[in-house]
């Protein structure tokens, strides 16, 4: 199948230089801020944005590079596939947040409760709507007894080079 | 900034062949059943996912040609900002969709509850953890009167070329 091509649409600033110390889920990010800057071109489409409180951000997980198929996830001393983790290096480095949206001022959109590296390029924003993206009935696999445990955790440098 | 460059890791196979009439978030999807083909190459990354109920789907929204900033939106009657919506014909077209996972099987995903077309090329799954990405107050911007129509309402054309 095609390669297919991106292009950021802007790039996310943060406290975080470096993976290690970086929260491993926008939750233990709580009430840390930063912005993104969105390119001039691509300011228009931020209309209405602001009407919601919290949005999915997809982002280039830049820094990332090659990717394993098994991994040792954070919360876990054990291999899994990459698929039922949010390890960064993966296939297709591409990285999902949800962050809430405090204000956004122009081409910057001042965000809060976030997991993202200082840099990262932007690919993509959707509005979050509960209504859509809340399943009722769910089953978290190998996070059922330590997914509460991201609240209290960072990253080590487990992922890098 | 650097494009990014992706290669699909398998393919969705579902009953829409076509926009029209493809629902237009996963909860009007509910209860259509389709598949997923991953490659050879990835399916070791599979390992772990079947204790999920849930998961995101990151895909390549390949019939999607050029983009619009400004969109009128299903379930609207005047344009919003692109990134307020979750219209097809964005600067990226990447789609993101939450889904029922019933089993797998080797290579295959059976999956349920879906509004992506035949034929859409994956590029990423990451598993779906309420505790990491159910946030608790949230304002849902011109969709707040809007959302629960999108149980009972199908795509048209809008987004044709």
């Amino acid at each position: 199948m095609d390669t297919v091509q991106l292009k950021p649409i802007g790039i996310i600033h943060t406290p975080f230089k470096e993976q290690k110390g970086t929260p491993i889920q926008p939750k233990r990010g709580k009430g840390i801020e930063g912005t993104i800057e969105i390119f001039p071109e691509y300011v228009e489409g931020l209309a209405d944005l602001d009407g919601f409180s919290h949005i999915y951000l997809i982002f280039h997980l830049d820094r990332s590079e090659g990717f394993k198929l098994k991994v040792i996830p954070y919360l876990d001393d054990v291999e899994r596939g990459v698929f039922a983790t949010r390890a960064p290096r993966r296939p297709n480095p591409i990285g999902l947040s949800i962050v809430k949206l405090n204000r956004i001022e122009g081409s910057i959109l001042y965000i809060e409760d976030i997991d993202i590296l200082d840099g990262t390029p932007l690919l993509d924003i959707k509005p979050y709507v509960h209504n859509f993206d809340e399943p009722q009935d769910y089953r978290i696999g190998w996070l059922e007894d330590k997914a509460d445990r991201a609240d209290n955790e960072d990253a080590d440098d487990r992922f890098a080079k």
